[in-house]
């Protein structure tokens, strides 16, 4: 079928140049008063990349105001967020109802949809949250990624769009930029057009101060196709698009913009960047514009050409729709899964017979394999389920029975991210924005590396599932580099994130089915390398892990000791109970999967769990910082207190005296302390 | 002066290829048979570099075993530390003492030397930890740039010395490796030599499978002098080593390998990277390469080249001696500190003179810019200080009067790192090991950028001192990706590493102190954006930040409450007593500007802090994980639960409820709670 695509109405030499001139000079004033009022803000670059924005919403994106959602728009990444008033003055002029005047004379205030940098949720055609650099970029991988999953899974009539990214050369210097550049280089995502913001002025002085890299060549040295234009020639900018649209590589067009275009004295330097202009300032930008109205004033002219380029979607939206109501219903149920992020039936049920699995079987094996186990099985019944590993599959265990894609076949569902765990989260993200399910991949320790993008999931609240195997000491030989130890602390730390770490088999299939449900915030399974023995026989009982923390032993009597303990060392605390109950000593033990879950229950039922017992004892191969809530200030915790280091599992718990009898004695020791025997 | 510098005792077209293949076979020898007898580890990379690292020690490596820590020795930093056997191999062949054979044969075992990963302190030729992959590469950045400011400061007939990086795909996959490429290629450091084991294979398959990037394309865009060899041809990789040191560029080159060299069915696959052979493929491959000697076994032949090898800096050492004995010692007073890691006279004093100047000015200021000010009287006493900015350097004030380094001229104290904060801080992980203070800058929301490298400041014990400022929502309208909010406690979870949360001036200059007298764990000095009023009056008393936590204000009686708080909160704190003495309600602040510091205490002055009274509250713009140790599970905290959110920082504070009457109102529903009043 053939399938319609915007193309360019009028050729690039026929351009309208005063109007397009006027559009660019509405988004500069807006953006300028916006800064004012707001006595805050980054003028430079909205005032720099205001005619390559004109150019582009008015000629070439695809999108249509009266429906922000709709799912074949073209995309706009503003990776260099902090032009953030490029885009709601944009998305003002266009007509976005979510984008009044008054949202911008509210700019940077409390509540205000028009916050410092664009924040996904607040507004129709923000796509996602940027301001941290070099997420944007890397985030739209994400985006590219899936338009080509989609029109692979879906078809190419309900799923034909492109990615456009504005990036400054801050998104350039950061690491993650390499890491985006080449997987969309490597996966040919042809649909991608960075428009980089090449003004040579960074916050400290000008660009060439810090970087020597021809960025044009680093780029083609990853496979993009590559030009440099000026950024203030509607002709260029637009016949760049073309170009860019025209190739069957990613493309990046260098614009080449003067930083707070128009300011008087400022223009061109750091000082446009990050602070208000100042009125005297923005009086001479107004007259360099030939811009005689007064503060958010936008005289007709402009307004009708914006209006006009809010209008060029419409039919395309209405063909689209037309198209999309002829999609037989079995080729759509997954799209409409991801369009209302919603899951099958049969998750429980797989769920289920995972568990019933691991307590038939009773074999010690690490949680990462059973992992495997459970997500053989649920993988089969999400075909939105994107699975991927940062080089490490046959160690993490999240490929199963998944094909990987390539750049000639996105019929796959599992992506190869290469050692690149930073990129690999932010293009998640962008996954999860479309809808996908997205599953990536590491040791534990290095999710370290992807902070800054795992932010960003739990701040845009996206269900991104994290694989994080080798979670502790219990790795092993490669030793205190590869060992997590502040990392289950530091990530409970993070808001919005859930972080389970299961004790055998059974709670495996639970948080799974956890991390499944939770669409709306990413999940980080913390899974051994070394076997564990399967603890609970409970197939049939209800989703206990989704309590956070339950009674996985309870005492012979009124405990005297509470155990708390999570993932592989909930076994020490059970063998400590068991010693200590042979000494009379009645002794509950609590699994404690999920503090994020915990915290969550009613009161009373937290109660319930932290009990009455006198003595509190936990134990976790980590650093003490999570368990402080649990266990308070005169509890014991058995862990870590330093790096790790190398040598086999069961010498390292032997050295760093994470053992069941470190807790027995830790408990026998409290009730001497607190005279209670 | 003319100094000295190896050169190869003989061109390249007359190597002795015997001789070479059988010191690489060495190499290889030993590798298989530590892996094998640890039954774990990563043969592939050392079988297939031992030919290069043949021809670096035996023709080009400046060294002398005899004194592993000889100043002007090069460096060879092995970034692809997986193939940490190679360089156990060859520091043993060469008789470093740290490495006898007995540590090959407890390879990986628990206290070997000889650890998983190379670690840095565990042997002499170890020049830093790795592992984590790209974070060898851009710490070498450090020591490269360290070698240039040491010829600057200190001068060329003391500091003239190269770096040379072993890396692997894995290293130039993550981004860190852009950051370092990028800063390498601006600054010109031509003594900089990476050598790219080019072997196409990565853990997941060929590499081909995730990168299409042209490595020598995309380091020539960097501004590198790029060559491509056979990894197997000691002449093309002497010759190549020639080209490097004849470059005024940093150079590449990629060696072309085969991983696993030599196993007859696993070579140039997967499955030589990490894991052992298995005794079978190692009979294949000692086979192959004609290595007919039992395990650990080393033919005279073999250990004579090395002994060579080993001997060829004896006389540059001693030159080099010669020549530092004759340097005025008002040249070498600096150095020497480097060496020693101890600090100059006089510190004290300006510490000192600091806190008096923040009582006499009483003025409201941000703790960034009190730290400005404490900075640029301790910078003037320290040469050895190199401070630097990741492109915040006007917001984060850590410059003062530092004159920056450019590439032409390294006799400046302030590094424009660009955005780059992960390349940043691995890069001062190399100029700590070298002796220097590094400081470097950016947000406190952008240290999630750069954890994996400052965890390996924390497990190597470098005094790296990280300026992170605007640390809170007090940074207002930037919003919630700018905010800080989990960072805090993610910091405090790691071992090794202090940070410290100053009130007001005097503890600002008292935290300077404790950093610059860390010289063996980093240091963070999370500070405010915002102005904040100067509370402490007593600019006479020693360090009271350096107890960790103290008392800031006394109770009118019998305390019923006890508030605790960090940094721009301990106002909030102050307040809120102020407000319940009012009432009656005798109330204590402790200010608490390090855990770490505080957990060092003895108990009986930990107790004492704690204090008795039974209302415990504590307050701070961040999560409250880190507060439970403090308050207990029946404390209330007061602070974030949630991202933030863009707006005026005032109106923050009273939106998240964090405000003094918050305060008070706990401490007195508390005392209800609890019966207390």
């Amino acid at each position: 079928m053939p399938v319609s695509s915007l193309s360019r109405a009028i050729p690039a030499a026929s351009l309208d140049l005063a109007e397009l001139k006027l559009m660019a000079n509405a988004l500069r004033a807006l953006t300028m008063d916006a800064i004012e009022q707001a006595k805050s803000g980054h003028p430079g670059m909205p005032l720099g990349m205001a005619d390559v924005a004109a150019v582009l919403f008015s000629q070439h994106l695809k999108f249509d105001p009266a429906d922000p959602a709709w799912p074949d728009r073209d995309r706009l990444i503003l990776s260099a967020g902090h032009g953030s008033m490029l885009l709601y003055a944009a998305l003002h002029l266009l007509g976005y109802e979510d984008m009044p005047l008054d949202e911008l004379k509210r700019f940077r205030t409390t509540h205000s949809r028009a916050a410092g940098h664009p924040e996904y949720g607040h507004a129709g055609g923000i796509e996602t949250t940027t301001g941290p650099l070099g997420q944007g970029l890397a985030t739209a991988i994400g985006f590219a990624l899936a338009e080509r999953l989609g029109a692979a899974h879906f078809g190419k009539d309900i799923v034909d769009h492109r990615t456009y990214v504005i990036a400054s050369d801050g998104d350039l210097m950061e690491g993650i930029s390499q890491e985006a550049i080449a997987l969309a280089g490597h996966f040919k995502l042809s649909r991608l057009t960075v428009l980089f913001d090449d003004n040579n002025i960074c916050i400290d002085g000008s660009v060439d101060m810090v970087e020597s890299t021809d960025q044009l060549a680093r780029f083609r040295a990853s496979g993009w196709h590559v030009l440099r234009i000026d950024g203030h020639d509607p002709e260029a900018i637009s016949a760049a698009i073309d170009e860019a649209r025209a190739s069957d590589r990613p493309t990046l067009i260098a614009c080449r913009t003067v930083i707070g275009f128009s300011a008087p004295t400022k223009a061109n330097k750091p000082d446009a960047h990050s602070s208000p202009l100042g009125t005297k300032e923005v009086a001479g930008a107004r007259a360099n514009l030939g811009w005689n109205w007064g503060p958010f004033e936008i005289p007709d002219a402009a307004d009708a050409a914006w209006k006009a380029a809010a209008a060029r979607g419409k039919q395309d939206r209405q063909d689209w729709i037309k198209r999309f109501a002829q999609v037989p219903a079995d080729r759509k149920v997954v799209f409409e899964r991801c369009l209302t992020k919603s899951l099958p039936a049969g998750l429980s049920e797989a769920v289920l017979a995972a568990k019933r699995g691991f307590v038939e079987s009773a074999a010690q094996i690490p949680t990462r394999k059973a992992s495997e186990q459970v997500f053989d099985q649920l993988s089969r019944l999400l075909p939105e389920l994107i699975s991927g590993s940062a080089d490490l599959t046959s160690a993490t265990l999240n490929k199963a029975s998944l094909r990987a894609i390539t750049p000639e076949d996105f019929s796959g569902h599992f992506v190869h991210w290469g050692i690149r765990e930073h990129a690999m989260v932010a293009a998640m993200n962008g996954l999860a924005i479309e809808g996908f399910i997205p599953v990536g991949a590491t040791f534990l320790a290095f999710s370290d590396y992807f902070r800054p993008a795992l932010r960003l999931s739990a701040l845009m609240g996206l269900g991104t599932i994290h694989v994080m195997t080798h979670d502790s000491i219990g790795l092993g030989e490669d030793g205190s580099t590869h060992q997590p130890v502040e990392h289950l602390a530091a990530l409970r730390a993070m808001p919005n994130l859930l972080v389970l770490r299961p004790a055998d088999g059974i709670e495996t299939a639970e948080a799974w089915e956890i991390a499944l449900q939770n669409r709306k915030r990413p999940t980080i399974l913390a899974l051994t390398r070394q076997p564990v023995p399967q603890l609970r026989q409970d197939a049939e009982t209800q989703n206990r892990s989704a309590l956070g923390a339950y009674e996985i032993a309870a005492a012979n009597g009124e405990a005297q000791v509470s155990l708390f303990s999570s993932g592989s060392e909930v076994q020490l605390a059970l063998a400590a109970r068991d010693q200590l109950e042979s000494e009379g000593i009645a002794t509950r033990v609590v699994s404690v999967p999920s503090f994020e879950l915990f915290a969550e229950q009613p009161a009373s039922y937290r109660a319930a769990i932290l009990g009455t017992a006198p003595v509190r004892v936990a134990v976790e191969a980590a650093v003490r910082q999570s368990w402080d809530g649990l266990i308070g200030i005169d509890g014991d915790f058995i862990g870590m207190n330093s790096f790790g280091a190398s040598g086999p599992a069961e010498e390292l718990y032997e050295l760093f005296g994470i053992t069941a009898k470190a807790v027995a004695d830790a408990a026998r020791q409290q009730l001497k302390r607190k005279g209670v025997s």
